[in-house]
């Protein structure tokens, strides 16, 4: 049988010692455990962030690896900490709604709250549930304690509110959900809509009537063109050849995109109103 | 039994292959070794960060963990390489003080000079110790390698002078030991002192009389407040509530700090005068 | 017997959530191997740093690693994905050159185009090949299936051209091809030429007349001094003790650099006309 699986996302950034502490943690617990960094950099206090962030990568994992997640702007407060089961993942997670868009998808979530303290470190820190709550109910999880030994079921969560794209008489309307390495912005519009080329691409304040181009991938099109294609994750993504589209259009999260058509009758998007 | 661990710490970068050489150097000779990083991006040459980092994390892994550490302005000159046992960690380290914190606990320390080149890799770079001696002594210590084999003892080490936060008549000054990825301004003065909340807060060349206040975590005062509050390494942390201080304050590592009260007999941190 | 080790070398940044993905698919498939970060930090699509990096780590590893490489400008057009053995390792890259350097050394590479579309990831995005063909194909690897499984043998493959140094009559022409996290220029000059301490220093724009030393290591020189020493490649380095040679000389990959001596008959690197 293989060793457990407990997988680290924060927002601690690599100079600090916060994200070792909680491996030191973790480990003292539980010598066999296997901790896989996803990342340390999500941007401080960026739950939403955070929420596309685990929605790209936390279906691919096993199912019963666990998931801890400290991004984590209300530590010490009275915002909960909370022990999810989603059916395709097992997480550990400040109630703040960063686990959102996993939880949209298929069975309704177990969700309970993380109350047992006999569990935790003792002294609890005030501003590190990292270490002192999240680490060793992970460690003592990945040993096999049943989930209900650290807290009562609860049916009230945060939830993030994603705006969902929004469908107008020519076209989409939507907003940068992330933007990558390369600069590409990934956006909250399905990425079929692109099949019919649009005629106009909007992109924050910028608006292009042509010279853009609908592409399957990135070397369809020439360095330096404007592309649209489908993301990994199967959305509308907007990106520059080579270049930086994040840059070029000076966009990044929450930014607004469009695609329209100049004859709505041809709109390609029309199969979505049934969605 | 479980698989020994390697933790890594170094001031390489992620650019760069030196931190991955050393993964091979020590899978190579130990392929059931599982390697932890706690970081490779310790500033450059900063020795003194490092200390920091691993005074804030190493205490929490279990003790047989080796720590390997590199970060190391003298490469190639005349200091020495050390292993370390200080009871709850063996560090492998360059003889710059960056375990001054750790050795200031508990038990004397047991501290060896790496001398015995035949475990060394040949021919042996002078300016990559780490890959070419702590590499390879790491992965045999390891695999069960006793410690005597690599050197002598010695008591003759470099230590790293922290200065010491000050008693005043009216209150405490020290300085800035650690600014995070959020901007929080970690210091030398012990977390306590905060208690009777004191009048005037000095942060680097401001004073602030009024518009701070003492909290225990950073939800518990509006956005854009200026706080003090306890640590997760009980020291005194300044902090703007979702904001960040080492900006607000243009403050840093080594930036003076004070606390003071305008009555000194209602002094709170009286009682550490006897420390 | 230990457990099979697969190492990740990507330009995907620390804030996206595609190396994580990798991993996830990885562990789907072979929850028992080990997944060693090597960097995620290569420049965005900068295939010769990649090249360059794994020259310098990759050759440290137990032979039977796989490394699995995504720096990957032409993802989704024709170019292809390889499965490469080159006797002191197994890789699997896009065929962009990025394993150049890996190649040149010892027996000739044994080279797969990855063409068998089962072992793929369905549907099989067109921007993220890394996720869906290459982490599937090297758990698959880790898990004991042949090489010939997943395509054909190809003699045809991607060569990075990288400059060699040139020699002069008074001495040697070369250029950058890394700058570390300190500043450090490593060149393609062979380092041994710096023994017969050269006259001139060029770097970039800039050429030194006095004001440099050949030395042995770091620690050898004044803080401030510009410094060439070998690097732990053994190739000529350019440093400044203690400071940041490429932001002195405003050098980075590609700039160019050459070592001269006043008197062509004393030129040190003469023994190299036979190389």
């Amino acid at each position: 049988m293989s060793h457990p699986l407990i997988t680290l996302t924060t927002d601690f950034g690599e100079q600090a010692p916060y994200a070792a502490a909680m491996k030191g943690v973790i480990l003292s617990l539980n010598p066999e455990v296997r901790i896989v960094d996803l990342t340390h950099c999500i941007p401080p206090h960026d739950v939403r962030h955070a929420a596309f962030f685990l929605n790209a990568c936390v279906p691919y994992f096993p199912p019963d690896t666990i998931h801890l997640v400290v991004v984590d702007p209300g530590v010490g407060t009275k915002r909960a900490l909370l022990l999810v089961d989603c059916g395709a993942a097992r997480l550990l997670v400040p109630d703040n709604g960063c686990w959102t868009l996993l939880g949209d998808k298929g069975l309704a979530p177990t969700v309970r709250r993380l109350e047992e303290q006999h569990f935790w470190r003792t002294p609890t820190s005030a501003t590190f549930h990292g270490r002192d709550i999240l680490a060793p109910v992970a460690a003592r999880l990945s040993l096999g304690q049943l989930a209900e030994t650290f807290g009562a079921l609860t049916n009230n969560w945060v939830q993030l509110n994603f705006p969902a794209p929004q469908r107008a008489s020519n076209g989409w309307t939507g907003e940068v959900l992330f933007a990558d390495q390369f600069g590409n912005l990934i956006t909250n519009i399905p990425s079929d809509v692109r099949h019919g080329t649009p005629d106009i691409l909007r992109v924050g304040k910028r608006r292009l009537r042509k010279g853009f181009r609908s592409v399957r991938t990135y070397g369809d099109a020439e360095p330096g063109s404007v592309i649209i294609l489908g993301s990994s994750t199967d959305l509308l993504e907007v990106a520059v050849v080579q270049g930086n589209a994040a840059v070029k259009f000076g966009a990044g999260i929450g930014s607004p995109v469009g695609v329209y058509w100049l004859k709505p009758k041809l709109c390609a998007a029309e199969s979505h109103m049934h969605l």
